[in-house]
């Protein structure tokens, strides 16, 4: 199912996510609203804005708190991704060039900043103190993942545990914030906030697995951006991990990982998770994490919002980008 | 006077800022606590926790709150400097190396941005939904001003007004934030806040002019880093738009922005501030806002407090480092 068709209960309220969006960009220095432009009209999915409606949808639905959450939750995403680019030095993303690319490091990180600053303003926008603290919290998390990753690059001696925890902090922590915050806003009880919370948090850790099995299988156009990006940034990832296992004698990671990178060793571990089972075995992964994170739907108000929900859970797995 | 005298009043208070920012270098992984450690325990002036604390004296002085917006304003400040020492490729602060020179850039970029994540937790602690949303305005303030910075870099064409611009922001904004956020936070009338706003937006604007001033004569041991780092980094400062003004012919500054520094030019730059009235006429532009500053405070309730604050101001004109 196409993302569009699952964002139909919620489309006229996305589209005020991306007016508000835009506004971010209308600013009075024109070099800073072409850089805010490029950075926020790049086409993303808008997963996580869209999460926070969904989630709002249960209980009593105050889009006047919803919608700067949603705005709060893109922007953070955002901004992560300006500071992400910089620091890997990638220089395409969404089929379009970086920031670091167009401009330089210096101003992405402060580009970054900038952003960082917006979601916090949104965030406060919220006008409630118990999701502002979780956004504050949530930043904390996605940046020592960050920081956990570069301190861990080129280190063959992760196990599945670092892996899951890493993944967990740079993108399940903040798909939880936007499922749990939804929740929060819409005045939901405990027990659905609990829920949401944890439905946002294991379709977090899915939908990470299943970027992680893209960065192998899928094809540039795809991705819009390199395939085997992980491999030569040195992050140890899901199928990385099952390539090391499986082939423990002359291995192409092990390889790419002493050597720093090397088109030839990437190319020859891609074609290791294409020739094999490994692709498979982490979509299966991924999938008990679905499942999981379909489970706790059952917690709430039956209806057409948690259909909604496991069909999100759905595009997860089969999605292409 | 000295600092330590001046922070009398609140030393016991202060004590505990320190104790709070030691303990945010408590963490579990290692690596993160000895770049915390190494960030946040540089010997520091705590100027902007003190502002907080000071202007949180003059009605009801509730630390529960204050003491953690203390420690939010001295983050917020660490976490700037973090980014910009890796945007300038300093490699040496306070007289200690700098994050990116021990470790690299990458690792202070998002050091900086766990940094900021810090800030907005103890932001969020004060449970004061203006201070919170305060500080989220003051970080895109001074994340628009550092941008500005560099976009503006080796650029001639700067007025007076685009320089007070940008000492506004990346600045005068925090003390002005230290000092409003301390007013409110003590339940201050309204019209308490604003001369305490004020008085923190002036002297921030005198503390950055007299730091400005010192980057041309101070000492390398005084500052703590190389002097003239500024025409190094192409910033455009109150010192140097006078050089411009008074030697419109061959200009070591003209020539320093057009060669992108060159040890020679700054060193000629750096002999004509402090062979000539200049430096003075810098001070005396500080000690204006100085004297703006002091003006607010007139609206306050007369007495010790209220003594300290002025003794602040002339230590801000007559400090070495």
């Amino acid at each position: 199912m196409s993302l569009n068709t699952i964002y139909k209960p919620i489309q006229e309220d996305l589209a005020k996510v991306e007016d508000k969006l835009k506004a971010v960009s209308r600013v009075d220095f024109p070099w800073l609203a072409e850089l805010l432009n490029h950075s926020l009209m790049g086409g993303g999915k808008r997963l996580r804005p869209a999460l926070v409606l969904l989630s709002g949808k249960f209980y009593t639905y105050n889009l006047v708190s919803l919608l700067p959450m949603a705005v709060a939750v893109e922007l953070l995403h955002t901004a992560t991704l300006v500071h992400d680019d910089a620091i890997d030095k990638s220089s395409v993303r969404r089929g379009r060039p970086t920031i670091n690319k167009l401009w330089d490091e210096e101003t992405s990180v402060l580009l970054g900043d900038y952003l960082f600053a917006k979601t916090g303003e949104f965030a406060a926008a919220t006008h409630n103190l118990q999701v502002t603290s979780l956004w504050t919290q949530t930043l904390r998390i996605i940046s020592s993942g960050e920081l956990n990753q570069i301190f861990n690059a080129f280190n063959l001696e992760q196990t599945r545990q670092h892996y899951l925890q890493r993944i967990s902090s740079k993108t399940a922590s903040l798909l939880s914030l936007a499922a749990e915050s939804g929740a929060i806003l819409s005045q939901a009880p405990e027990k659905a906030i609990e829920a949401l919370k944890n439905y946002g948090y294991y379709l977090g850790i899915a939908f990470q697995i299943v970027d992680d099995i893209l960065d192998y299988i899928g094809t540039e156009q795809e991705l819009g951006k390199p395939v085997g990006s992980d491999l030569a940034q040195g992050t140890l990832t899901l199928p990385a991990m099952l390539v090391l296992e499986r082939y423990p004698g002359n291995n192409p990671i092990k390889k790419a990982f002493q050597d720093r990178g090397g088109q030839e060793n990437i190319k020859r571990a891609l074609e290791l998770v294409r020739n094999s089972s490994i692709a498979d075995e982490c979509y299966a992964v991924a999938s008990e994490y679905v499942s999981r994170a379909c489970h706790n739907l059952n917690l709430l108000p039956q209806g057409a919002n948690r259909q909604t929900l496991v069909e999100l859970a759905d595009y997860v797995m089969e999605r292409r980008r």
